[in-house]
């Protein structure tokens, strides 16, 4: 496995480099919309720590995150008024990263609407930022 | 969200009413080979603490789980000689959720193999054995 490389796009949005649609962020991770949703409300939520997968990353930095996973994971679920979640979090390309900075997908699920291919359209931002909104709300 | 129904065959096998090819056990979780593997060295993290999905478990137990999750989830990738590792982790039905105890699925991959549907076959113990006993010494 390849060491982190910080020239990656989720780092540049850590460093504000490229703008997201963020709907919740502290010491230990920024959560924000995936600009190619799978399914309404797909959001990332990233370590701040770095480290290229889960393989790599700092246990205690997994530790900090997973209690915040389930916290997004929730409002998630209760704004987009889901039917469940699936969680994935994929190290390493033939697992299906294409971006190597580690990211969990969260992603709400409604009975009986499948998952879209990670390869899909870009979300319209208005859409995407009324979604994240109803997130936040449900956060605060 | 249902309450949690320890009916269900993760909490046979943690009571030990049904048998299971264990790879790592501990105070907090126990890990087992699926016996419908999707890919090669497919293993699931059940929580000991009682929860039903991500979204009712316990804060502590997810933060005590996950470096362990990753623990196992190296060795696996070790034992397999794998190029990466997906983790997928569903919470409630409608999101792949067919045994309703929280756990996590570690699935090795390797360039150029597809997963196999969770409906596939049941793999023999034999060969279940023999890539458990791999992990294992990963993790001794």
């Amino acid at each position: 496995m390849q060491a982190y490389d910080d020239a990656n796009i989720f780092a540049k949005i850590l460093r504000g480099e490229i703008p997201s649609t963020k709907v919740y962020e502290d010491e230990h991770c920024l959560a924000f919309m995936d600009i190619m949703p799978q399914v309404e409300g797909h959001v990332l939520v990233i370590a701040k720590a770095p480290s290229r997968t889960l393989l790599d990353a700092d246990p205690d930095a997994l530790s900090a995150l997973m209690p915040r996973v389930q916290r997004i994971g929730r409002a998630a679920v209760a704004a987009l008024k889901a039917d469940g979640l699936t969680l994935m979090q994929f190290s390493e390309a033939p697992a299906g990263q294409t971006v190597f900075h580690l990211h969990f997908h969260l992603l709400p699920r409604h009975e009986g609407v499948p998952m879209r291919s990670h390869a899909g359209p870009m979300a319209e931002p208005a859409a995407l930022e009324a979604i994240a909104g109803r997130i936040r709300a449900e956060l605060a």
